[in-house]
This record gives structure tokens, sequence and C-alpha cells, in this order.
């Protein structure tokens, strides 16, 4: 990870990217969203859907997958370099999460994190607040996911 | 699941509560989030959480398997009195979603959704938008998670 004082709004990072499979998008719908459109074929055909998709939290966490092993590719990338690599918090939380169409099989999606906003932490001088907003775009260019976080990012040491 | 006009502001529902066991926060975060104090008792007791604790996607996703488990008992009850059943569209996103303290090993959270407005559809005049606040609270009363979704339900048939 980069220092607070290093990045810039704009900046921008691919952070991978996932095809969903039946049997990934069952699995995960089985037990966190046994909606039927989410893990049966033929009650997705029937619905206003079309066809089985993914449920958004699924869409949502693989992202946190990925930027999990992205960060760390990036911190060992830091440390092979002999870097000093800043630390960070957890994400605090989210807002405006949007579905804005469906994950259907075979569909793969690209997520990317921007850079929108960079704020002293006023009541904790070691840390700076990240703002990002992530995306996932399937393999037509169709927007299927929107989210804005914010981090705790450390502060360069003076 | 009751019709929009049926539904007033203020009307809250208990989902459900479940109980954070270790392997539970393991498995859900070996899979999609596989930071140090959701995977390893060790790294966590270190961390700055000081014990293992589940992912915050962990969370909020147990709380859309109560739901779904919620709405159907809702609708078997009704079709067991002869009611008719509305229909509701998927979430269409949430915001606000905040994190506001860790879930341990071997705490239960109980999950209760409350209607905070109610806004018929401009564009689909046979549906409603049903905004709900949703909260899980630790067996301490300690609130755990926040957040706000919007869903399409419903209107009455004339």
């Amino acid at each position: 990870m980069k220092f607070f004082e290093d990045i810039r709004v704009g900046d921008a990072d691919d952070i991978g990217h996932h095809t969903f499979l039946a049997e990934d998008i069952k699995s995960f719908a089985q037990r966190f969203d046994p909606q039927p459109f989410h893990v049966d074929d033929e009650a997705a055909a029937r619905s206003h859907f079309g066809a089985l998709c993914a449920s958004g939290w699924h869409t949502a966490v693989v992202w946190m997958r990925l930027m999990v092993d992205h960060r760390r590719r990036a911190i060992e990338e830091q440390q092979a370099r002999g870097e000093p690599v800043a630390a960070f918090g957890p994400a605090l939380g989210f807002r405006d999460l949007k579905w804005l169409k469906p994950v259907y099989v075979g569909d793969t999606i690209a997520y990317r994190s921007e850079v929108v906003e960079l704020r002293p932490s006023g009541s904790r001088p070691r840390w700076g607040l990240l703002t990002i907003r992530s995306t996932g775009t399937n393999q037509k260019g169709d927007l299927v996911i929107s989210f804005v976080s914010t981090t705790l990012v450390e502060r360069r040491p003076e």
C-alpha cells in the first residue's frame, strides 16, 4: 500500500476479473441467498431475469476477494523493491451500492477501483481517509455493480 | 409479502438471529475475505481487533439468508390463511452500510428491519418502492451492522 501522501484523486487500479460459473453461483446462493433465480435453472428461466444469475452479494464479495489479493501483490512488489509499506485499516462501510445489471452464467466481470476523495483524519493524525469508487463491468462493457467505500490509510511518517 | 398499501413507515420485523462460530467465520473468509484477522486466531490476536472476527461481508450476507427465510415463512403463513400474496422485486442496491463493531467468535447477532420510507414508483404504476433500515445487534446490545435498502413491492390491484 502507498502512503496517504502518495495517492492522488483519479488514481485507478484494475483489481482483477472473475468468470461466474453455474456451480459457483448456485453454491453461494444455496448458502446465502436461496432465491429461485439464483439456485434453479428452470425457475430462473421463468423469472424476470430469464436465466440463472448470481446473487448481487456474490458479485460484491468477489470484489473483496480480488481486492485482498491485489493488495497482497502490491505489498509484495513494494517489499521486493525495498520500499516502505503503508498500513491500512479495515473498511468502515460502504455507500451507494448499486446492482445495475444481472450477472449471468459465464459472464466475466472486470473490477476496477478509482480514488474519488482523500481527506486527513481529524481525530487520528497518523491516518488519512481514502475513498474509492469500485465498479464491475461485464465482457460486453455493461456496468453491473458500483459502490463507494472509505478506508483508513497510514500517513507518511514525518 | 404484504401489498405496498398495507405497509406503514415504522413497521418493524425481527428477521432472525445467527451465532458466528469459528469454523463459519474462517470458511467464509478463506473464500472471500482472507485477511489475517478473519482466518487465523494468532494473527487476529495480534491485530487491532484482538481476536478472530467475522468479515463484514459475512455479517451482511447472513442477513440476506435470514431475510429470504423470513419472507418465505411470511408467504407460507399468508397462503395458509388464504390471503393474496404481493410480488416483490430484487433489491436495487443499498446505501449507508456501516460496520460499527467487530463480530467475534460466539457472538449472536439479532437482525431487525424497519420501514423508513414508502413511495409509489413514478415509472412503474404496478409497483411501490419500499425502503428499510436493517440492523444487526449482538448479545450485549451493541449495534454491529446497519444499512438501508430499497425493493420494489407490488401495489394492491384496483
